[in-house]
């Protein structure tokens, strides 16, 4: 086969069989097709997109470019969640061990952050000590002691979602559906599953801004779970402002402790048990997502989710010392208050923008390979729809970084806008979607 | 800058300025962008085009990558021709040493075959001896002695352009329109002419099959011949079937030696007259291309074109022995006669068959490494609106190579079409084309 022909067929809009996707996606992951076929041809799937049938044949390629991992050994249904990644987004924190509590195995494999969104392994390292690069055999044993573990893809899941998403971010070919869809399928269905949850983000912060092609994903992650026997539902959530107040690594950690301790009337929050109630109904534990809820909400109070989170770090290697006081943490050099400058109803803050200033001040990265300040990031002290007076803080900064504090705090400054008359705000949970489509969810 | 955000510029339909142009297409000769990149960047215009100002842009930066020839020394206007590559195209072995017999510098500089097509560095290397890799220094001096000089693209030259070609025919994005006018344009402009004569293809054997998308081509061409100050006329003409009747390098070369000899009933005379004729206008030779086609006539009855041939392949090394006596050349170990079955009019011979078939005994190349047999070819022995008798010989397939034999004439027999009603066949010189748009073309 001659790649080029296969690049000009998809190129001119033609269906690949199962062939010619293996023919480049293999020959990639065995070095004999060159980036640049690789690169040109991500860019035609761009422009022509695939259909289901493709897509499906492109996941289970990748999928199988490396080791699919059995737990079929451990009991009960194994769910894990995904997130199409946003700006504060650290419910996995919360999440794995609140339904781990509930008895429901939640094996997780998560990314770094990049460009403006954060990533949970970077959250999760930033606790001193805490291990993400765990070898297979280990991973298999801590979900089989604690009923749940959280590492990062290791060389034997889906090497060739490894090497693609190296070249699509470097080449501007991440925006695709179908290759979206076959990166996170890959690595999920590698993992053992049996179920997934995904929290597909739209607005501002999103990668999706567009709340159509996001329920287009949705719908098309949903399907290709279903193809490979993995029930899996959708929500469509809101990432215009920030979710939660913390936007940095150890500042998420120390928000996920307090809603561990029991702190639960956040947007954070509610997204969290909404997406564990529906990860215990898909783990057969409650009938209903509101049973599942009731479930979550008693493990937090009770606080099992928390002790299930420091079994979790504890065997992962992390320093419990700093999760029992967060206040011994290092703190940053340099902070800075930005205040309002007008009173009213706070009525956007914009994600995108607190995400790149946070990569701005050391909390993320802009390239694969730069160092993170795990204690750098901004604190949110209002939320939209919030009554802001004159002179209140809105936000917090923290940097070791003297030469951007300056930009910094005023860019951080003006993502924020105050309306004088109250401002009709968006759904935090805009949608829910399963195998038969996009349902209304209830409460809005 | 950063080079992805460029890309995704550009994939989204942006306008790229002076700056994000040169930062990638210098930064790719320079090494600094990989091919992965430079691959989707071009997968991107193939998709979004490029807008004239861009594409001109393009042009001046790829030309300025390498040395731009000036022969401002040498008398006269220069001209020279460009074709957009076709099947059975061997005008500028003709043209070149016609046109500089009467009086008009013809600097030029080709390229080699490459799929269906046939490229005229591989015709003249198919005469014992031909150098075509001369030195720009050399090149000055055959056109300063005899008026005419036909090289291959040096390393001197355009250098972006050598580049990204190459990465241009292994990623599927050859048949872009400011792709292939940068890369057309930036060699021309570099050779030291003053004007340009344009044959633009179209039809089953040419890169642009259809008609619209090859005057577009045409017009951009001209525009920017325009843009840098060399006037530009363009031909649009039939590439439905073969043009003369031989197919094959040698087989070439033989068949321009009679019509250097004053053979000059073809199709491929006709082709040859109109470009001649222009050159001779736009060379200040004569007022109009009537008069042009004229003294390009008295040219070739005189002997003085033929003379001018001679003269070029012996001061570029070839051996005068086989032009004088042709039948001395090796002759290919096998033949094949393709006999027509019925009776009828001739009414089509498919010049992409023609030419892949040509490519299958050995006459061309699949890839760029790929050797070629000069003495491999076609001879047809009927052309689009001749009569033929069940039992004709429509062509003759030359070979070494016995494998493939039975297989080619097949093939080649395949390509033929007879009709019983007479067929009304297509003008050979469609339009032609200038600054104020496409004109009919006059005796059509």
């Amino acid at each position: 086969m001659n790649p080029a022909e296969i690049i000009r067929k998809k190129r001119e809009g033609g269906k690949l069989n199962r062939e010619e996707i293996g023919f480049l996606v293999n020959g990639y992951v065995a070095g004999t097709i060159p980036d640049y076929q690789m690169s040109a041809f991500m860019m035609s799937v761009y422009f022509r997109s695939m259909d289901f049938k493709e897509t499906a044949t492109l996941t289970d390629i990748m999928l199988h470019s490396g080791v699919v991992v059995d737990l079929s050994h451990i009991p009960g249904v194994k769910v894990d969640k995904h997130s199409t990644g946003g700006v504060g987004d650290k419910v996995s924190l919360i999440l794995a061990p609140m339904v781990a509590s509930c008895g429901v195995p939640v094996p997780m494999i998560s990314g770094r952050g990049l460009g403006h969104t954060g990533g949970t392994l970077d959250k999760l390292e930033s606790i001193p000590g805490f291990r993400t690069s765990l070898s297979l055999k280990e991973y298999q044993s801590v979900i089989e002691e604690i009923g749940t573990v959280m590492i990062g893809q290791t060389a034997e899941i889906a090497p060739a979602d490894k090497k693609m998403y190296a070249l699509r971010d470097v080449t501007g070919t991440v925006e695709s559906i179908p290759l979206i869809a076959g990166s996170i399928m890959s690595k999920k269905l590698a993992e053992g599953i049996d179920s997934l949850v995904l929290d597909v983000k739209t607005g501002r912060g999103a990668f999706m801004q567009s709340e159509e092609r996001a329920i287009e994903l949705a719908h098309t992650l949903i399907e290709i779970g279903k193809r490979f026997g993995k029930k899996t539902i959708g929500f469509l959530t809101d990432m215009n402002q920030p979710l939660g107040c913390a936007v940095g690594n150890w500042l998420e950690v120390t928000e996920c402790i307090d809603c561990l301790h029991g702190k639960d009337d956040s947007d954070l929050m509610e997204v969290t048990y909404v997406l564990g109630g529906t990860m215990l109904m898909l783990g057969k534990k409650v009938k209903t997502i509101e049973d599942g809820i009731t479930r979550c909400k008693e493990a937090i109070r009770s606080g099992k989710a928390y002790e299930k989170f420091l079994q979790l770090v504890k065997r992962q290697g992390g320093d419990l010392s700093f999760i029992e006081h967060p206040e011994r943490y290092p703190k940053s050099k340099y902070t800075a208050e930005i205040r309002s400058f007008s009173s009213g109803d706070l009525d956007n803050i914009d994600a995108l923008e607190v995400g790149l200033v946070s990569v701005l001040i050391g909390a993320g990265r802009r390239k694969v390979e730069e160092a993170i300040d795990p204690k750098a990031g901004i604190i949110l002290k209002k939320k939209v729809g919030d009554a802001v007076s004159h002179g209140d803080v809105l936000a917090v900064l923290h940097t070791d970084s003297k030469d951007v504090l300056e930009t910094a705090a005023h860019r951080l400054g003006g993502a924020f806008a105050v309306a004088t008359e109250p401002s009709i705000g968006q759904p935090l949970i805009k949608k829910m979607i399963d195998e038969n489509g996009a349902h209304p969810w209830r409460g809005n």
